[in-house]
């Protein structure tokens, strides 16, 4: 079973993959033309809107190998394209997949990886219909279009949150940026794949069942997922909105097992709540009339705990926190410069 | 104007792209989100299939940088996918960019090259809706998900070819290939940028009009992209139809261009045209009847020549040429290993 990619080659990789999903996958008749040709075809469904988001993967910056089994990586790859879908309302119906990979990757490993792609369609009756397969040299890369479907009227934007609004949260961003960091201090060896912080980074939870929950209650005016860490959407949702923030850091949600992570790691569990990190959880903007209502709405679905942390003000692009002292702090998103060292 | 990524950072780079598009693009109300949320959404016209496709050019292996410009890297990237969807007999109309960059690339350069993407789509009305730009430390890449739409019931498939069809093929297969061993033995300094041969790999031309009005006319059985070379594609026909193919080696539609060049390169022509090159050029399968029908009705759209090349056979998956002294040769699609050295 140690067979290479460069054993059986582009078009022996592609015929494996063909079957294995196939083989997995339940008919649907919206799709006219699947694998096998260079393009899908897909009949859209009469009275909806299609999303299309795409997220790409590379080793090394956004998995680690040695970190993560491939099955895990293919459900983390395909989490983070549902998430998009779920943050604006809708269903993941569509994928197509395409892979950069190294020539001495294991073909066991890159049929893992399409079963952790399929594990997570699975529930919403989700199919892959399509792809690329590139060789690449120095690192693997994993590039995921994902198309959803949502009806007419029901999306939620980033540009609807209004002065006056409450900003919620669902559970506890900052646990997969401590995650990472345990990762980082650690050597692979140390069997920490089930730590919860070293999990929510590496297979973190989407929320496409409580958004999509959310945007048909028509509820709320705008949702986005925490994907560029909380400050960092909410930041998008202000510019986008030309409103600003102001966060009360008391009502921060941040667990037990993040404060005492924190400690360990000297870091500020407040900072982690707030900056950079992969948690993939909803930020809620609703009227403040609405709030037990989508409280309710989301625990209907799942047992995510839902805190409203704030409100949204009239200050175009101003975040401020209020300190447990009273005062207040002016704050900025980081860590938006991936490209610097 | 040197500034580079690692200047501006992601968000910086992504508004810069963003103006870049919204200026360059028409008003299209199919699309009721476009850029600025993580996930676009696209309504979709009534009556219509839509079509997806993704290709991945990876520098070094897809493009070689020194060789061309970004302007002509983003064309390049964006006529492979248009070929694509050109070749089921759709028209491209909505494109997601995910691109690997390097902190070292300049920002003009990533600018010119959504100039490329956007000079491919402008024939069409075409338009860029959304992407993802990620970090790559060693090699640039471009994944480009394209979306089509073509008429319900109009879509040309592989798996169409019946026994009796003629092979039909347009343009000048090779000569791409020729192009890439021409840049392969010469030095960057060279100007080799407007030998034909050379552009025929590096800016390869799509015919997606002469597929659409191919696929339009209901006159074809199957038609494919020479995307992985004459015979690797006529290969996938084959397959997926059942049938085999017997060519005529003094049909072959052999440039002057590329024979002097294959002297030059001591290569052999035949072997040019039949093996894998960049050409992106049509193959098209019909009855011998409708021979006449489809030279006239690409003539209608474009000077490209039509050339008829051999007919389909009963013999699954056996291609056969027909020598000039009437002696017969089985053939296998050749180069389909990428990733073996």
């Amino acid at each position: 079973m140690s067979e290479t990619l460069a054993d059986i080659g582009e078009f022996g990789l592609i015929r494996r993959i063909r079957n294995l999903i196939e083989e997995a996958s339940p008919h649907d008749s919206s799709i006219s033309v699947g694998l096998g040709d260079d393009t899908a075809s897909i009949i859209p469904s009469q009275g909806y809107e299609m999303l299309l988001t795409c997220d790409c993967l590379v080793e090394g910056r956004h998995f680690l190998s040695q970190w993560i089994e491939p099955f895990d990586i293919g459900r983390r790859a395909m989490v983070v394209n549902i998430s998009d879908i779920g943050a604006m309302g809708g269903l993941p119906r569509f994928a197509l997949i395409s892979l950069g990979l190294k020539p001495s990757m294991l073909v066991s490993a890159v049929e893992e990886m399409y079963r952790g792609f399929l594990e997570e369609l699975k529930p919403f009756g989700g199919s892959i219909i399509g792809g690329n397969i590139t060789r690449s040299n120095e690192k693997n890369f994993i590039d995921i279009t994902l198309i959803g479907e949502v009806e007419k009227g029901k999306i939620l934007h980033r540009s609807g949150a209004r002065s006056g609004d409450s900003i919620l949260v669902t559970g506890y961003p900052g646990e997969a940026a401590a995650g990472l960091e345990i990762l980082r201090k650690s050597k692979p060896e140390k069997g920490l794949k089930d730590n919860r912080l070293v999990r929510a980074y590496s297979l973190p939870s989407h929320r496409a069942w409580e958004g999509r929950a959310v945007a048909r209650s028509g509820i709320a005016h705008a949702m986005i997922d925490t994907s560029d860490g909380f400050l960092g959407d909410l930041g998008h949702i202000c510019e986008e909105s030309h409103v600003g923030a102001e966060l009360t850091q008391e009502k921060f949600p941040l667990s037990e097992t993040l404060k005492k992570a924190s400690q360990e790691l000297a870091a500020d569990p407040v900072e982690l709540f707030l900056g950079e990190s992969d948690d993939y959880e909803l930020i809620i903007i609703c009227p403040p009339s609405g709030v037990d209502d989508i409280e309710k709405i989301i625990s209907e679905v799942s047992q995510v705990p839902v805190t409203e942390v704030g409100r949204i003000t009239d200050k175009a692009g101003v975040m401020r926190i209020i300190l447990p002292d009273g005062t207040g702090k002016l704050v900025f998103p980081s860590g938006w410069n991936h490209f610097s060292d």
